[in-house]
């Protein structure tokens, strides 16, 4: 089972409800988009790829159960689904990239409701098997870069879950140690949804890599040890500049990272990177409900005073000087970013 | 009540539960101090003073409660008593001290064992009664840092609960709130045990201090925005060169807010400083139980797989550059710090 599938025969989305892992193994199904919309809101499906993929297939259901009788109304019907689906998450340029995909190929004429619908649903299912067939080349260049031996760090969930299939920065550590590397993974916890204690333990433990889980404010102590030789962790949005916005904490690992000579790496696709954006200030940061750090329970209890309240930024900003290199499914970008990040952009 | 008291008509020693925190306030008495040790080792009482003041109590527990007919006999008891208290906690060295002043003050010639018990009682209450008196002293040195309108990061708790009454870092903070400087706090939650959200809030409340909790990786978003302008945090212990090891994570935090030129300072008594260590990289750092990052909640279920495994490291280590002043009781030390703090250390 894929993180997200698209069944032709009943013309339905299904996902695992990512929320409830690793307890809980369940499948959600979809047919109508406002329920994947709320469904990306509430993160049964996260990370920057598979946001995106979802996304598409929201706009597949869109399509695929439309009771517009002309090309025109559907097509009206198609963009009011893109803006809804669109405001989920802002942070997350995938989803934005992917709508905008949908929408570019409805823009051409059609002659038939039905051949219009067709074309939305293959464009979504392209997506998805585009992002699969990415992942692996991402993978396999990303894992040159890590040695026999090594132990790395990692922050949130950028694997199969993250994904359609495969993974960003796990996939790349998958691939090493696929190809026979003897690694080790420092799993930061990642507060406050904790996706590397739930989705990425969970993902190492499958793979049979070694790992230990970490409080995410411990990364330095490894760091500043030499008990870690290399950081690497996914991308939400990436500016022109190279500077990467990805989950909170990811620029405190970076820091840390950076001051012990420690190489880090973001690892995501090219549908992750804004152009339009001259650097990562401009990044919308979503912030969240604060019960997402509140509700936290230790002994079976609150831990927070009843009238407590937080502040809850779902994504930070690490800019790009603190990058070793950038890793695509095009190869991997090295400093300087601002020259060579839009450059490697251009290449087919 | 403060964090600890001793109990002059019982001969018994008092102290709020801190695990409890802030669900129940329950006191816990002891009269033997082998159950004191367990309850510095368990973290009834934690925060580098309360760990010293506590410790000298046991000694009072120790030769109070000691059925030795001879003062040789009862210095040989006090001397096990020292032993076992010692070992509770590696890496903070007020425990040391507290038990070295002790120790020093039974070293006299004693003609009774009666004296002898008095004198130790005496010793542990002193080492109280300063600690109450150097804390006050630390806040009105640190307040003068704080601005009217400024924001301030701090970590793990550092208030009245870290000491016998008043607090460290939080005891700055709360003295530049007292002296009528409108400030407000982000409370890092300090995984794995929450002593930010379950302690630091719970104090700030009291004291009515404007506060937010964040998660530990959200720090960085924060000092990148521009949006705090001090990081206050405590000290387990300090070497000679004025590294610093503290709660995990303050290294991590120290680093954000250096690489956004915001003030970062270590508040502590000099009681806290072990001029025998030439830098932090020789500071012992104890690593506790898995199951304290493990043994996290989210909806009322285990997070991580049942196989998982955690490193857990209590502290970690912030180098002596990182630090714009160490606050001590005896006023603020600037760098250099490897030639200013021992020559502070030597004032009277």
């Amino acid at each position: 089972m894929r993180t997200l599938e698209w069944d032709f025969d009943r013309r339905e989305l299904r996902m695992i409800d990512q929320r409830l892992l690793p307890a809980h193994f369940e499948i959600n199904t979809y047919r109508d988009y406002h329920d994947v919309a709320v469904a990306i809101r509430d993160m049964v499906v996260r990370g920057a790829p598979a946001i995106g993929a979802t996304a598409g297939f929201g706009m597949a259901l869109a399509a695929s159960y439309s009771q517009a009788s002309s090309v025109q109304d559907l097509k009206a019907e198609l963009h009011q689904a893109a803006d809804l689906l669109k405001v989920t998450r802002p942070t997350a340029v995938n989803l934005a990239w992917a709508l905008q995909r949908i929408l570019s190929v409805i823009e051409a004429p059609f002659d038939t409701v039905e051949g219009l619908r067709q074309q939305v649903v293959v464009e979504a299912v392209r997506i998805a098997e585009e992002d699969v067939v990415i992942n692996h080349r991402m993978a396999r260049h990303g894992a040159e870069l890590i040695l026999d031996g090594e132990t790395i760090i990692t922050h949130c969930n950028t694997g199969s879950l993250a994904v359609v299939d495969w993974g960003t920065a796990l996939g790349v550590i998958r691939q090493a140690h696929e190809s026979g590397k003897h690694i080790k993974v420092l799993v930061d916890e990642t507060r406050p949804r904790l996706q590397g204690s739930r989705l990425t333990a969970w993902e190492l433990q499958q793979y049979g890599i070694p790992y230990e889980i970490i409080s995410d404010g411990a990364a330095g102590y490894f760091l500043r040890s030499g008990l870690a030789q290399k950081v690497f962790f996914g991308a939400d949005r990436v500016a022109a500049n190279g500077d990467v916005a990805n989950k909170v904490g990811s620029y405190m690992l970076a820091l840390a990272a950076h001051a012990n000579d420690v190489p880090v790496y973001s690892v995501f696709p090219t549908s992750t990177v804004d152009l339009s954006l001259a650097n990562g200030d401009l990044i919308p940061i979503e912030e969240r409900d604060e019960d997402e750090v509140l509700g936290i329970q230790f002994h079976g209890e609150p831990v927070a005073p009843q009238a407590a309240h937080a502040r809850n930024p779902a994504f930070d900003v690490t800019p790009h000087h603190l990058f070793t290199g950038l890793v695509t499914e095009k190869g991997i970008v090295h400093p300087p970013f601002k020259e060579n990040l839009p450059r490697l952009m251009k290449q087919q």
